[in-house]
Parts: C-alpha cells; structure tokens; sequence
C-alpha cells in the first residue's frame, strides 16, 4: 500500500530534511518513528529536500509499507514517537502511481523578515531583522520580474548538481503588516519547482532592491547574463518556511 | 539616574519573570548582563510579573544606577550579554518619578489558540492546539461580560496574595485568521491590572462557552457569585503574551 502524509516541522533543530553523515536530519527522525510504529523499515519520500534549518507548514511525503495501521490512524501512531517540533498532520491513502516528489506540480514557499535593527526574540525564530526599511512597492515591482521562465543560474547556489538552471516562477508576492511596533514582511514565492538557494536568493535580492543597493536593472540582467555579483544576498535559512505543495487534485481531502 | 527598557522575551525556557529558588528566570538574567555591563548590581524592576512559560512583546522595566552608558546605548550593551531569547527593545531615560510597576495604567495580554485536533510545530510555540471548533460569535458575546470592574475572585489562583479580588477590565477583543489549514484565535484583553492566572482563566472559559460546555449565564454567574465551578480550565501558558504596558504617555518614543 502507498500512504502519503501532511507534515510540519520547525526546522531550527535539524540539518535539513534529509539524512545526513552528521546531524540529525527530519528524515531520519521520520523514519526512526515509522520503525518504532511499525516494526519495520520504511523509506519516506519528500517532495523536495529542506535546507539546514529550514521550517515546512506543509511537507508532503509518501512510502509504501505493508502494515496494518488504517491510513488515517498513521499520523497518531507516528506522532506518538515524535519530538513536538515534527507533527504529521493528516495522513492517507495514496494512488499507487502517487509520487511526492515527481508527482508535485507547485510549491509555496515564504520568506519571512522584519523590520527593526535589534533582534525581536518572539519573531526571530521563524523571520530575519533587516534594517533599514525597504521601499515595499520597489520590492513588488522587482517580485515581477522574476515572474515566467527564466535561467536562475544567478540564484543558484554553487555545487549544486541540477541539469538545468531554467525554471518557472508562477507568482511572487510581497505583503506588508505592522505588528509589535515594527513591520512584518512576507515574500511568497509559488513555481514549478527550485533550486538550491534559489528562493533564499530572490528573497535577498529583492530587500537590496527596496533598500537601493541594487536595482531593477540589475535584476533584469541577473536573469539574462546569470550573473551572481546582481543579485543579493542568500538570506539566512531560518526565515524560510515551505509552505504548501500541490499536486493538481485534493490529496488529503478537507477537515 | 533613572532608565526605563522595553524588552521582549520567549518565555519558554524561563520560570517567569521574578528570580526564582530553582530555574532561571528573565530577571536573574537580565541582572546578569547588567552587571556584566555596567561593572555594578542593579536591581531591576518590571511592570509585573510573567508566569513560568509566559511570553512579553512588551515588557517594561526600570532601574536606577550610576553608569556612564547614555541611556540610548544600554540596549545593545545589555544585549550583548543576552541570550537570543531575551532582547531589550529601546532604552531610555526615565523621569525621576517613572515606576514601570505603580506607574502603569493600563496593559494588554494576547492569549492564542489554533483549532487543530494535532499539534503544529510552527504555531505550538507560542499558541495552544484546541478542538472541537469553538463559536467565536458566542465568545465574542461571552467577551462582552468580562467589561467593566469586577470581582474577579473565581478567575484568580488559589493562594494568591492580592488585597482585593476587583479588577477593571477595559476590554476584551476575540479575533479569529485562517492560516495554514486552521483557523488561528486571539483573545486580546486589556485592562488596569490583573490577579494571578486571570487572563489565562478568563481565555479558558471564553473557549469553553464557545465549545457549549459553559453558559453566558454561567459566565455572569461566575462575576457574581465568584465561584470557581461556574468558569473554564486555566490554560496552558505558553499561549499568553504580555503585549503592551501603556503608561498614559510616549515612554519610548516613536522609532
């Protein structure tokens, strides 16, 4: 049997979403839980890896396993032997040709910031402080840009073994809010699927963009040239949250 | 001299504010750094104090000491020395007279919810996890009853020093979002001072009025009559937030 299931986990205390030589990864936590629920070994499939320190709202992962544990009682019998800061949501049963990762056909990911020159200790767990104040509307007139297709090469991290830098952006969106005296800001980022650093990339070009240390023009070319001294800089993992993955029909069904 | 600081802490490792006999609290820590800082003991003193587990987006202290610092410079210093969970937002020079304890007029605490019937590592943090669904329209009219002075015996904990149970409520808001696939509840309440676990209470039995196990005439009842039986559970604090300590005048300053 296929299962699929909804998760969520605060990244800070992890090396990423997978396994690694040190560390502790959320996968292998996952599936050191699955082990302990259903006495056997099981290999959980993300939609995509999470950097070090990268949060998910709503990972989605599959495995086959022949168990005997209904679909719906998966995510309590995995929880129970999970630390709170990884929660399976939902969990069901998954066509047979469902594949978490391949199968995806669009991701939201956030980038979370605030405004302020001193660290807020209840908003710094999941944003970043940055000062001084971007120009928010700059900021949107450079979200389009990155809209379509476009070689991101610029965007990508070095190292990182991907056959092709060209990928498509759906939409970026740049909100604002005032909340505890300073601004909250929120950049959305929906596409087909992402580099490594790409969404970490855009995020920190575009506060450059609002703060006038690049320009608009400078995006354009980073989109043409690949050049990476356009861009800004790669922002820090901590504000980024992966934040829903669709597959194009209604994988867990509603509440 | 006298200085005033807004500080903001998460309250999760810390046994509340006061220095306690076992575990750390905000104050003995922030003591620390000021010593380490200033080279001398300073005793530093809230608006009130936070119960283990609570949060602060606003605390407000002051303390007098001889130093040479100017008044806007001792938040970095003290924040040198502060662990990433505790951070001074502004400093300032205070007027001989300021007490942040006697001279506070009124404060605000947030408590906050999620209905989920499972944990969200990204909200659990700072929110509480409840189900089934409450009515918020009913919490809303149960929030009405709160207004006004009363005698908020049923809603303090047992041993309690306070002289009087009576308290002034100014207000009591009940704000419902949707993010993430659950709706998120924020009780605001507002108010001149309040007893020991009051709000805390006061949001539990708002959320058991909306889940039907309590009545507004219970609620009314409860004002009345001051018994314990009539009101809902104390809940958890790690969903309670001291947002604001409003002193009748601009303390800080605008950024």
């Amino acid at each position: 049997m296929k299962y699929a299931i909804l998760l969520s986990y605060d990244g800070t205390n992890y090396r990423g979403w997978q396994t690694q030589k040190n560390g502790i990864s959320v996968q292998s936590v996952l599936e050191g839980a699955a082990y302990a629920a259903f006495g056997k070994k099981v290999n959980i499939v993300a939609s995509g890896r999470t950097d070090s320190g990268v949060h998910a709202a709503g990972q989605v992962c599959h495995f086959s396993a022949d168990i005997a544990v209904p679909a719906e009682k998966i995510a309590d019998a995995l929880n129970f032997r999970l630390p709170p800061d990884i929660s399976v949501l939902k969990s069901v049963a998954a066509p047979a040709e469902f594949d978490s990762n391949r199968s995806a056909k669009q991701k939201t990911y956030c980038y979370r910031m605030y405004v302020a020159r001193r660290e807020h200790p209840l908003k710094s767990r999941y944003a970043v402080a940055v000062y001084p104040r971007p120009d928010i509307g700059l900021m949107r007139e450079g979200a389009r840009l990155f809209c379509g297709v476009h070689d991101f090469k610029a965007y990508c991290a070095s190292g990182s073994s991907a056959k092709t830098t060209v990928r498509e952006v759906f939409s970026v969106g740049v909100r604002a809010a005032f909340s505890r005296g300073c601004d909250d800001i929120e950049i959305e980022v929906c596409g087909g699927g992402f580099l490594y650093n790409m969404v970490r990339t855009m995020a920190g070009t575009l506060l450059f963009l609002g703060q006038g240390r690049l320009t608009l023009s400078d995006i354009k070319n980073s989109l043409e040239l690949g050049e990476r001294a356009l861009v800004g800089k790669t922002m820090p993992a901590k504000g980024l949250t992966l934040e829903i993955v669709d597959y194009g029909f209604d994988l867990f069904g509603s509440e």
